[in-house]
């Protein structure tokens, strides 16, 4: 094996990889990151069995030559020793070969590195995803998808399936849903291109936030193929793979309460920077707990009170309060989580009494809706 | 006690004084800031015993209002909760007021903290430092010689002097080194002003770290004063008080090598990028060894060798190399550290043989001197 490329081009593509390598896996071949370099391109191959990571840079692309292949071939490379080296390779161009079967020689300017490769026969098999259900979205949207959903999902391991985010896909529409049974994150689009029959999957949540990382701020399409144990996200040089979470997500469509006691309009931002600042002092108490009063006077009341420490109160102007009058406490943290995941100016809040769980949106529309269960403190 | 100050320069003066705070100080009060205000200024004091930060802001500056004195007084605030409260008000005008003894009021558009504050009283008066010594250097100047010798202070408590380090002043100039007992750094200065007798004191590391953090970046006069336990840097609106170490620093002076014989001249920036690559493979292991040889062909060749890993060679050309041909191993680490502190371009490295210390220096002066001792390893 032996290739000339671009240092800066290797470099994007190994940052993408290196996204999937984890130090604690169970097989020792996985720290590493497998080359393979044919007469198309360069392929990299990064994975921790959960989240499998696969770039792609052309020969060739837009008349410019990013890649010389002398020799055909593949390795496997140490993830974070090569990926270092690259970053640290003193010019642009980098040759890479391999001798005598694992010798791996990279050679930059004056400097000369000689690493110890594995057999790439020995790196595992990519998943096998049939494409049973096969659908896009534009890039932007799945992230903001992501962003909205992802936070909420359940930090514990003693329900595993709450720590993913569910996906669920009628005929016009794709529902993703998260909750951590404290609040409850829920988006729906409606793609322009749908999958051909309903699924329903479960894509845990750290996989959708490395994802995250990787995507693009474009709205180029992102095909997504699902299928029984695995999903794959597809951009044009990427191939994104995560495990599906096993078991029956929850119904959680009968929590969302459908009558409302009182409704608050109010501007998201003032209301997010007041529930902050309300927060400060009950930071590291076990809750975190703030109060919050509406009224007939439009003045919201936000407080909160740390017996050692001191209070605070805070007051927000709402555009409007409808209904009765209410008292209710709640986690500033999971209020503040909802309010940045609606990125609205103004944001709708409907309570349902004291106890009762309340939900947030948009004033605008209904894609984005989050649902907080409050605290008895009153 | 009440005032009115602007925002944004509380929270300049907070930022500064939050340096000498830790959350691990044997004294409870210390957790805390002490706000002084009277017709002068607002006066805030934090401290962990070790380092004391004072700051004052006057309540005119340049013709500009900052304060309006309505009470003068005095308080002590949790210094965590107070600078964040600070950092998150809404609008640039703050009020603090402290009614019945100790509840302090932070009051700052539709915000209102309620804090319980401690008596001014209780906490540590200032050292008292007579001013046996005092003379001034340039911040610029300051930070410089902070930069170029505290890197290599011990970390270990063994010899705890040698945490510390030495400033010794003669008559015409200040000499300040520091040394592990691995490697040394010296920087030498003329001050304009010197102060009138010599002195020979060892500054905490930490102190000078904390210190180099609180001086700016332009020319104006740093004030020292020294006494027999502390020392007092004074700038405009800061008083920085640190502890001294006690006991003899060691004499460090006959570690210094007067003869060389090789003589090697570099570019400082590309042998340190040469080593940094050199090392790369090799920092996991104990010691971060790499390789040095220089000859008459002016071709320095820097190598590593990690038998699980791989193995790196560098070349970097020498402007020149005089004497005789040398092999010799060091600490990867000692080494990027020394270059780093001389800022140069070209460096001078004087050898005396494989196995004893060298030096290095800019090419052009002897204002910094950096000493590594070699390791054996050929």
């Amino acid at each position: 094996m032996k290739f000339e490329i671009m240092r800066d081009r290797l470099l994007d593509g190994l940052t993408d990889v290196m996204k999937a390598i984890s130090q604690k896996v169970a097989v020792p071949i996985l720290t590493g990151i497998k080359i393979e370099i044919d007469e198309k391109g360069l392929r990299m191959t990064g994975s921790d069995s959960d989240i499998t990571i696969c770039t792609f840079i052309p020969v060739e692309e837009n008349g410019e030559q990013l890649i010389r292949v002398i020799e055909p071939g593949s390795i496997v490379l140490q993830a974070k020793f090569f990926s270092e080296i690259v970053r640290k390779l003193p010019t642009n161009d980098v040759t890479i070969e391999v001798s005598n079967g694992t010798q791996t020689h990279i050679h930059s300017g004056k400097s000369e590195f000689h690493l110890i490769g594995s057999n790439a026969d020995d790196y595992p098999i990519l998943p096998n995803v049939k494409d049973d259900h096969r659908f896009s979205l534009p890039a932007d949207l799945m992230k903001s998808i992501i962003r909205e959903t992802v936070f909420a999902v359940s930090q514990q391991e003693t329900r595993p399936i709450l720590t993913g985010v569910h996906w669920d896909a009628t005929e016009d529409s794709l529902t993703c849903v998260a909750t951590d049974s404290h609040r409850l994150a829920r988006r729906t689009v409606q793609p322009e291109q749908m999958p051909e029959s309903p699924f329903s999957v479960v894509i845990p949540g750290k996989s959708l936030q490395e994802l995250n990382k990787i995507l693009p701020d474009h709205s180029d399409p992102v095909e997504i193929v699902i299928a029984d144990q695995q999903v794959l996200f597809k951009t044009k040089n990427v191939l994104f793979y995560s495990r599906l979470l096993e078991g029956n997500y929850p119904d959680t469509s009968r929590l969302i309460p459908s009558e409302y006691k009182t409704s608050v309009t109010v501007n998201g931002k003032m209301l997010l920077q007041a529930i902050d600042r309300a927060s400060l002092l009950a930071r590291e108490e076990r809750n975190n707990i703030v109060r919050f009063s509406a009224d007939e006077g439009k003045v919201l009341e936000i407080s909160s009170n740390s017996p050692e420490v001191g209070k605070v109160e805070e007051t927000v102007e709402a555009v409007d309060v409808k209904g009765e009058d209410l008292k209710i406490s709640f986690s500033a943290k999971y209020m503040m989580d909802a309010l940045k995941a609606i990125d609205g100016q103004d944001i709708a809040i409907h309570f349902t009494g004291a106890m009762r769980p309340f939900i947030l949106k948009s004033a605008d529309n209904d894609a984005i809706l989050q649902l907080i269960l409050p605290v008895r403190t009153f």
